[in-house]
């Protein structure tokens, strides 16, 4: 068992020196996972709307809509995200931009959104707006929005 | 040096083995670092106008003001706080809650605030909103606003 000493050392040395290189490897690569995500999470809710849309959020999610109070827990969220079920109803957005703390379990995005929806003369109506969102690494190692907000833009000059 | 190995695998399993509940232990203490935080920049808001607001703002920190565009880097955005600096304006806030990454470089907070200002007719006007913030350790070791964004509330409930 003597013998078996040094090479538990090295081996602890080489995890040791290796550690750091690899959580900086992975602090941008998760930054670009976060667009990823985004991406995932934007196609979920155009196939499968509100579900789709809520399957990104975690248990605990907070949101924090404009115009009204926080809303606290998914299940409570769920019920306001109805209107993504609605045929001509279309929420897209875009990352502007993403960050990822070092030990990448914590990061957050913002960027710009577009509701499309139908108004009630017939006519579509377009609302734009900013979104910030905090992503967490949840304990099952997938990622979930862990706090949403929105706020609204002028409508971009053409 | 042959005696020595031993001693050093000791001690790097216990650097090891003590990594994570220390690393635990800052989380919990840098959440509150956060709530501290915009304690103190509420202070400097408070006392110092839109100077002190900025002051806790990073160079490259981007605005996501309610019903206009982002505004990017600390210059910009300072052009748009000098209703900080009349007297009868106050803006205060409240955080609801902070979570922090487990490397203690980035966290985020969101709450409540409300602006106190005296209308055109000479009346007191409060506002009331919602805020998410999230702060990023720098390289000098000070912790400032990335990224901040606003939205409206309805009145509370009398």
């Amino acid at each position: 068992m003597k013998s078996a000493l040094p090479i538990s050392a090295v081996a602890l040395l080489i995890a040791i020196f290796s550690y750091t290189p690899a959580a900086t490897g992975s602090h941008k690569t998760d930054a670009t996972l976060l667009r990823q995500l985004e991406a995932d999470f934007m196609k979920a809710a155009a196939e499968k709307g509100s579900r789709g849309y809520m399957s990104y959020y975690a248990e605990d999610a907070v949101e924090l809509p404009n115009g009204a109070d926080a809303i606290r827990g998914k299940e409570n969220i769920a019920k306001t995200m109805g209107f993504l079920d609605q045929k001509d109803n279309s929420l897209t957005w875009v990352p502007d931009y993403s960050e990822m703390a070092a030990s990448g379990d914590l990061g957050y995005t913002y960027g710009t959104y577009e509701f499309r929806a139908i108004g009630k003369d017939g006519k579509p109506v377009v609302e734009h707006g900013k979104y910030m969102t905090a992503w967490k690494k949840q304990k099952d190692g997938s990622w979930k929005v862990a706090l949403d907000m929105g706020n609204s833009s002028p409508s971009p000059k053409s």
